[in-house]
């Protein structure tokens, strides 16, 4: 780690801003939100002053349906290629994987920027470097959002405001730069009784309005839901009322992340006499990190291991567990379909899913569901109870943050294009002039000066970037289009045999299949298709000066094959002709 | 058509019944569900009453996210393979997909027997049955709910009875037979305020409790939701607000089934001086037939081609569309994508989703609507607005339909797992004893007498169908599972053509693939891969006797090449090892 420089903490207010001219101070102020996949400057934003860059975030967002055997897709940084030397900082607002997981990848490939982040996030990011040994080269440093010590980055300086979320140290990230203050919330909500007693910094955001904000640069993900997102303390008045009604195992599964869930559970298991057993490696090494850095309080002889579960009774125990979106290899999932080598569901469970699913995910997690309650459990899920609620302000926080920042400019971040748009149209609702608000998309570069307003001005190149299995990036489209025709029919293998000299056909054709019928039981088919492939190939072999022409011949196979097939049964296999020489 | 069969109505009461004892009166009455992918005797109920069989329904289901080039799912009927000649009838309640999209596929395995539904739901399964060209051959009967003359089926007879339901003439199927009456309602709500003025016939099913029922088969689907569902009523509310707000056009998606939303669209251009234009091939084709059929009321000059569109005026036109769950080809999406031939967004456009998503199609609507509003135009869907309501009854008008029937046992369907289970707390919370309900999956088989009980007897072969292409039942497992493999990481073919005497090789190995990396990017890669399976193969070939194991060989060329490849990169793409003998 290295030692901080503090630095001037800029004075300003609006009046002092000069309307016009004024040599450097009248660069504009750029915005390149980096990142993808319908959410909108969520991952990663680019804040540039003349010759310097500070960058918020640096997450990686989850493949959708489309990005057929795709892990992970980070954000295209091409923008930053030739400015890698103006880096004057990465500043993290929060510890979620859609915020910090693509810094394992991009850390490198920036040159190792200095990471700034709050005491918890940077534990949960040095979990991520050592995993892929990388963490000797980072340079990370811890912010307090307490001491409000600006970081000098250039011409710039940040400091931390503290927001709440669904994971404890969240922060805005607040960036003073020589043509006003941006305000960029990260993910948040205002949570007046938090689980830690944390507050968000009300009395920070305020003051920033006080003084003048230049850009807010908000989230926007639940502009759509009316109202205040509830505190986090319903959750523990539901925990109550299930803790008190159950007489067999509670199994709570929730993100293992969200340490004041699991606080709240084990303050419920340590009032009602339960053990706590952790089940699910994200689960174990969050909770097992929070309880090291002071963010979770759990009373010695609480927890039991996993592997004791089965010695304990069953009113004695609450299990908590990963798996609460339905996730192929989490716990949950293999506890729901009977292939967890420690918790079998017995009758009498009762299973709290403490989340809601994100889109996407409502198929899997309401085939756990069913698969649980046919084992005999009792299933609560949102809905049913209120066992969640959401990290992301709703509608009138959204116009709390308005009302308190009081900015010039508006950049709704986080969320889907549409989110953006309500976002906006809320801040104008507010009375900020239209023009001052900017829906972008990313990759688009926006620049804002105090006098000339805010506007999108050029696009950088930005795509996603596939990280599969170890390759990142050398999944494009082409594969991608290629999986997908082959998950939708499978793939027809044609072999012939030619003579290299003659262009006779020496064996073959030989058709092998996968993914497309089950061969066995369609033979009479695949014959017929060999048939139709010998004779467009005979056919060929006729004509004159044909020999040397193997990519023409291929194509006929290609396109005759593929007709025969259609017309039997409608399906567009991907058909893979190869013509061996000897 | 045939003439129908008139039947004396049963009299009964349940002080009527035998309480033991009683000759052929004492036959069990059975209940098998068929179908499956998680919703539970939705698409098919066997009702069997010794030697007659009375089938509801015979939906499809469309495939999941693991069903991988799928195109439909229907219901596994090995149970009935040999009672063809038991089956009475089959009893439609409604005509959406998931009751009568299977019938094109069923009807000829089922020695097509006669068909009873309404007026629209036969209309709709004409289309369908002439489609596949069996119209010919089927054997349709229309009934009408409001005449009341059971059709004798056997031992049993059955008349329907007006529910009201997202698409008009749904009815639920009243069952009487020796043992009692069955009364299995489809799907359903209780609209008191109907757009077509039809309400459910709650003096019908009251008379039925009074008579006695004997089992209840009842909708599930929204069992979680407490409450009423609204009338449709409320959605011309809300029509009428945006039709007297929007002055550009106006495009309204919604279910081509649903046709009392059309009549609500279509009573609102009428009013605001707009014609209607139909985009979208079921649309176009549901909208005709209801008009034929009389179930929908158009004034003449109201609609307008879908080529004349551009011709007319912004403010004078509605375009109602199919697409409202985001399916892949429909116009909506076409649209979005700006890939329609006729519509295109413009600025002022005012797009309304008048449906909410299905479990699953969340991501590819809301793709949907961040395309339509890039292009500038405002787009209303549920939750901001109120432009759908749900075709199925909420928690209170369970319990009204619990009231009103009053069943000795009841048989939840129509839901996943959870819903029917929660259907049978609901019904256990009215004081039917908790023995008296049977929560069952797809194939279970359901006896029931008045006096010995109700209980799940044994299980019938049940599996999923798919249908893929023109092919039924063809793809099964072992495709899915290869389509699986393909559609993660790719294929990987590698052929080899040898000496058939001497076993020598005589080309390659030559490596091709497809959707694992692209390869002109990956050289490296390939031509190390290449380099490892011929050391394989030349190491197997210096063996003695090796020349006419070539089973073992494609293993060993498989497992070095995987191995080799996921060292590589992580990946496990399907390897296909082929070996040609010249």
């Amino acid at each position: 780690m290295t030692t901080r420089q503090p630095a001037q903490p800029t004075q300003q207010t609006r009046s002092s801003r000069p309307s016009g001219g004024g040599g450097s101070r009248n660069l504009p102020l750029r915005f390149v939100p980096l990142g993808g996949l319908g959410e909108i400057g969520k991952n990663m934003m680019v804040i540039e002053y003349g010759q310097d860059i500070v960058i918020v975030d640096g997450g990686l967002m989850f493949p959708d349906d489309q990005m057929l055997g795709v892990d992970l897709v980070i954000p295209d940084i091409t923008y930053l290629a030739d400015k890698m030397d103006r880096i004057r900082g990465v500043f993290i607002t929060h510890g979620h994987e859609d915020h910090i997981g693509a810094l394992p990848y991009l850390l490198p490939q920036l040159g190792f920027p200095t990471v700034y982040a709050t005491r918890l996030t940077i534990g949960l990011i040095t979990v991520k470097l050592r995993e892929r040994r990388i963490l000797d080269r980072a340079n990370l440093v811890e912010l307090d959002p307490d001491t409000d010590t600006p970081i000098q980055a250039g011409r710039m300086n940040v400091s931390a405001l503290r927001v709440n979320h669904s994971i404890p140290d969240a922060v805005a990230v607040v960036v003073r730069t020589p043509v006003g203050t941006v305000v960029h919330t990260g993910d948040y909500k205002f949570d007046f009784t938090p689980v830690d007693g944390l507050r968000a910094d009300l009395g920070g955001l305020a003051r920033l309005g006080e003084e003048g904000v230049f850009v807010l640069c908000g989230d926007s993900t639940r502009v759509d839901n009316p109202g205040y997102t509830p505190s986090e303390q319903v959750i523990s008045q539901t925990f109550e009322e299930i803790f008190h009604h159950s007489g067999g195992r509670i199994l709570i599964a929730t993100f293992a992340s969200l340490i004041s869930r699991v606080q709240q559970a084990v303050d419920c298991g340590v009032k009602y006499g339960r053990q706590v057993a952790l089940v699910g490696r994200s689960m174990v090494n969050n909770v097992q990190m929070a309880i090291e850095l002071g963010y979770l309080a759990v009373p010695v002889g609480t927890l039991v291991r996993a592997e004791d579960i089965n010695t304990i009774p069953a009113d004695r125990l609450v299990i908590l567990c990963t798996g609460s979106q339905g996730e192929p290899t989490s716990a949950l999932t293999k506890i729901a379909n009977g292939d967890h080598w420690l918790v079998q569901i017995q009758p009498g469970d009762t299973v709290v899913l403490s989340s809601t699913p994100i889109v996407g995910n409502e198929r899997a997690v309401s085939r756990n569901i069913d698969s649980l309650m046919r084992q005999g459990a009792r299933v609560l899920y949102q809905g049913l109870a209120q066992v969640h609620v959401s990290g992301h302000a709703s509608r009138e926080e959204l116009k709390l943050m308005l009302a308190l920042t009081r900015p010039q400019y508006v950049i709704p971040v986080h969320g889907e294009y549409r989110m953006l748009a309500h976002h906006a149209d809320l801040a104008v609702s507010m009375g900020i002039a239209r023009e001052n608000v900017v829906v972008a998309q990313d990759g688009d570069i926006i620049e804002a000066t105090p006098d000339t307003g805010i506007a999108i001005v050029d696009h950088a190149p930005c795509g996603n970037v596939y990280v599969d299995g170890t390759g990142v990036g050398d999944v494009g489209q082409v594969v991608l289009r290629d999986r997908r025709m082959l998950s939708s029919d499978g793939v027809i293998v044609v072999v012939m045999t030619v003579d290299a000299e003659t262009g006779e056909p020496l064996a073959g054709p030989d058709l092998i299949s996968r993914g497309f019928v089950y061969e066995r039981e369609s033979e009479q088919l695949m014959e017929a298709a060999r048939a139709r492939v010998a004779q467009a190939f005979n056919k060929h072999s006729q004509q004159p000066g044909h020999s040397a022409d193997w990519g023409y011949l291929k194509n006929k196979i290609r396109d005759t094959l593929s007709e025969f097939i259609y017309e039997q049964n409608k399906r567009r296999p991907m058909i893979l002709p190869l013509i061996v020489e000897v």
